[in-house]
C-alpha cells in the first residue's frame, strides 16, 4: 500500500462551479500515514467515464479513493459504475438502511426517509462504511489485493470518514511505513536564488528524503521529506539535514515545522505571552479571520474592526480628519493612525492596520487600484510599509495583503 | 474546439499543500466561451508522466492546458516533457528574454536577470504568450489540429494570461458556440425533495439545455446551461425555462443569476440602498471579509467589528455585563445586544451578529462546541437563530455560519 489514487467525480468540479478542497484534504490525511497520491483524476459523473477512469486509477496505484457522485439526485451515478466494474449488483443494505433511518429521524426528517431510501443500496460486496454526517453511505470494495473507497462529494461528511475511519483502517489493515515531514519556511530571497545557494546541500540529501519548494505569495517553504521503517530515526535524519541548511539561509528563515502562517504566528504568539488586534480596510476582515482560524486564539487575538468608511475610521479609532484631508486616506499617515487608535481601542500590544485600494473601479481618493499601506506595530514600536499590486483581483489581493502582513510582523519578531 | 483537458502539474498539489484553484479558474472562463472541461489530470512532476498524461488528454479533446511545473527550481520538468512530446528542441528565445529582462529591471532585480535565464528558452515551434506578472512564459503548441498551452502554476499568473491572451486567442482563431447559463439559488428544500419536485420540468428541457445541481451548505444552486449558436436565441430559451420553473419552487428561490452567495447581497442591497454593519465573535471577520470581496461593497458596507475578547464586546458594544453573566457570551441575548450594538456604532440600516464556539476545545463559558446564536437586524426588527454543527471543523464552521447568516438575511430582504 504504497502509491494512492484519487478519483474526483462531477460536473461542479469541471464546470469551475466548485473548487475541489476534498483531494487536498485526502491527501494530506494519506500523506501522514505514508501514502502518496499518485494522480488526481477529475472526471464527470458517466458510467462508462468512471468505469474506464477507474480502471487506469488501479494502473496506477493499489489504493482508490473517489469522491462524489453519490446524491439522490438524478446525476449521480457513481454507484451503478461501481456495481458494473466490479462485477457486483446493488441491493438494499439493512444495517445501512436503518442507520439511515436513525439519522434522518435524529434531525427530525423522517418524513423524507422513504425519498433518501435508495442511498441504502449498495453493491453487495461493498463493505460499508456509515456515514454520520450524510445521507450517503462510504462504500469500500476490494478485489485482488486492490481497495477502493467511494465517498459522496460534501466536504464536510468527506472529512470525518476519512479521518475517524478510512484511515484508521487502513493504518492497521497495512503495516505501512513511517512518513515524516518539516517545513523550513524563508522569506526575503528568490526562489532562482534561495536553489542556488542550497543546491550542494539538496544533492547531499539522502536517498530517503526529498525536498519540494512551494512559493506562497513572497515566502517560499521548503518541504523535507523523508521515509522509512523508524520513526525515531527519521526524526533525528531530518533535524541533522536542517541543522546543515540553517546555516545557509539563517537569516530569512522565518519558521520551521509550522506550515500555514497563520499557525506560525499563534506559536510565537503563545509564546511571549504577547497579545494582537487588527484595523482592516482594504482586507475586510481577512487577517482577523486567519488569526482567529487558529484553534486557542482568543488567548492573544482580542479583536479586529473593520471601519471600511472614511468617517468610521474617524469616529471608531480616532484617525484625524486633517491627516485624512491631507494625505488621503490611502496613506502611509492613515495607516500609522489606524494601527495606534487599534491599539488603544483593543489595548493590545500588537496592532495590525491596512488601507487600500483593492479594485476594480478607482478608490474614492484616487489613488491607483492595487494600492495598500499597512503598519504593524509592536508595543511603542512601528513600521509601515507601501505594496502596488494592480496585477491581483480583488480577492487574491485581499489575501495576498493579508499573507504578507502577517508574513512581516512574523520577520519582525524572529529577528527582534 | 468543443472539449479541453486540463493538466495540473506539481507535487504540491499531489502532496495536498496547495489547494488547485487554477482548474476552476480556467474551467470557468472556458466555460464562458462555450469550451468545456472534459478532464482534469493532476499529476506530478516526472518526464515520463507528462508525456503520457498530454497523449492521454489529446485523446480526450482538441485543447489541453498545462499549469505549473515551469518555475526556476530544481523539481520543474514540464518544458523538457513538452520538447520531446512534440519532437522539438528547446532554445533561447530572443523575444522573451528581452520581455524577461525588462520584466526584471522593472521589478529592480536585473541583478539576478542570468540566474532567470533559463525561463527564456522554449521549444522552438511555439508561439509564446509573454507572462507580464512573472518570470515563466506561456508556451503555445501546435499539431494536426490540436493546442496546447504550457502555463506557470501561480494564481496571479494565470489569471492574466488566461483572461487577456488565451481565451481572447481562442475566440478569435475558433468561431465558437455561445453558452449561456444562469443559476437558481433555492433555499429551504433538502435536494433530494427539490428533485422531486422538479422532475418532470427537468425531463421536458429542450436537447441544448442542462441542469445541475450544486449544493453550497444548506443552498441548493440549480445552473441551467444552454448551448447554441445565436445569443439572443439562448437567453430567451432559458429565460422561459426559468419562467415554467419558478412556479413550482417559488417561495424558496432567494435568487436567479448571481451565484455567490455576497454577490447576491449585493444586487439587493444596492437597489434598495441599505447599509450593513457585522460583529462577529466565532466567525472571527469572515462575513465582513465576503461582503467586502465585492466590488463595490463600500457603497453599503460601512464597517465590521470582531470584539474577539469579553471585555471588548462589553466595551466597545455596550453589551450590559449582566447579560453576560446571566446568559453566558454564546446566548441568545448577547446576539441580540451585539447586533443592537453594532447597528448604533456603525449607523446602518442592518446590523449582523455571530456569538459561539467554534472548537475545538470547549469555549470558556462551557457552551458545547459547534453551538452559534446570531442576530440579523433590520432598522428596528431583528431574527436570532441558533446552529449547532459540531461536526465541522474550526474553519469550516466559521465558513459555513458565515454563508448561512448571509443566506437568511436574503431569505428575510426578499420574503419582505
Amino acid at each position: 500500500m504504497e502509491n494512492a489514487v484519487l478519483i474526483t467525480i462531477g460536473d461542479e468540479i469541471l464546470s469551475g462551479n466548485t473548487v475541489d478542497t476534498n483531494s487536498n484534504f485526502i491527501a494530506t490525511e494519506l500523506k501522514n500515514i505514508g501514502i502518496k497520491v499518485k494522480q488526481i483524476f477529475t472526471i464527470s459523473d458517466e458510467i462508462e467515464t468512471i468505469k474506464n477512469t477507474l480502471q487506469k486509477a488501479f494502473e496506477l496505484g493499489d489504493l482508490v479513493i473517489t469522491t462524489g457522485g453519490l446524491g439522490p439526485t438524478r446525476d449521480d451515478k457513481t454507484k451503478k459504475a461501481l456495481a458494473e466494474f466490479f462485477n457486483d449488483e446493488i441491493a438494499l443494505d439493512e444495517t445501512t438502511f436503518n442507520h439511515l433511518k436513525t439519522y434522518m429521524e435524529r434531525r427530525g426528517r423522517a418524513d423524507i426517509l422513504e425519498r433518501n431510501r435508495e442511498q441504502a443500496f449498495v453493491p453487495t460486496k461493498s463493505v460499508v462504511f456509515q456515514n454520520n454526517f450524510g445521507t450517503a453511505p462510504c462504500m469500500m470494495m476490494e478485489q485482488n489485493g486492490k481497495l477502493s473507497f467511494s465517498l459522496p462529494g460534501v466536504p464536510y461528511e468527506v472529512k470525518p470518514l476519512i479521518k475517524d475511519q478510512i484511515v484508521p483502517y487502513l493504518q492497521e489493515k497495512f503495516n505501512l511505513n513511517y512518513i515524516h515531514t518539516r517545513i523550513v519556511s524563508v522569506v526575503g530571497i528568490p526562489e532562482s536564488i534561495l536553489a542556488d545557494i542550497i543546491e550542494d546541500w539538496e544533492l547531499a540529501l539522502p536517498e530517503n528524503m526529498t525536498l519540494s519548494y512551494l512559493p506562497v505569495g513572497t515566502r517560499v517553504k521548503l518541504r523535507i521529506t523523508a521515509s522509512g521503517e523508524n520513526e525515531e530515526r527519521l526524526k533525528e535524519q531530518t533535524e541533522n539535514e536542517i541543522q546543515k541548511l540553517l546555516p545557509l539561509i539563517e537569516k530569512n528563515v522565518i519558521a520551521i515545522s509550522e506550515d500555514k502562517i497563520e499557525n506560525i504566528l499563534s506559536e510565537i504568539l503563545t509564546e511571549r505571552k504577547l497579545t494582537i488586534s487588527t484595523a482592516e480596510s482594504c482586507t475586510g476582515g481577512e487577517i482577523a479571520k486567519m488569526i482567529t482560524s487558529v484553534s486557542g486564539s482568543s488567548k492573544y487575538f482580542l479583536g479586529g474592526i473593520v471601519p471600511y468608511a472614511t468617517e468610521k475610521k474617524i469616529k471608531i479609532l480616532g484617525i484625524s480628519r486633517e491627516t485624512v484631508d491631507q494625505f488621503t486616506v490611502v496613506s502611509e499617515q492613515v495607516a500609522q493612525e489606524m494601527a495606534k487608535g487599534c491599539q488603544k481601542l483593543f489595548d493590545t500590544d500588537i496592532s495590525l492596520s491596512t488601507t487600500g485600494v483593492a479594485g476594480p473601479g478607482k478608490g474614492e481618493d484616487g489613488k491607483d487600484i492595487g494600492t495598500v499601506f499597512y503598519t504593524i506595530r509592536i508595543r511603542d514600536q512601528e513600521v509601515t510599509s507601501k505594496l502596488y499590486m494592480p496585477h491581483l483581483e480583488r480577492i487574491d489581493f485581499m489575501n495576498f495583503v493579508s499573507q504578507k502582513v502577517i508574513q512581516d510582523l512574523i520577520g519582525l519578531l524572529v529577528n527582534n
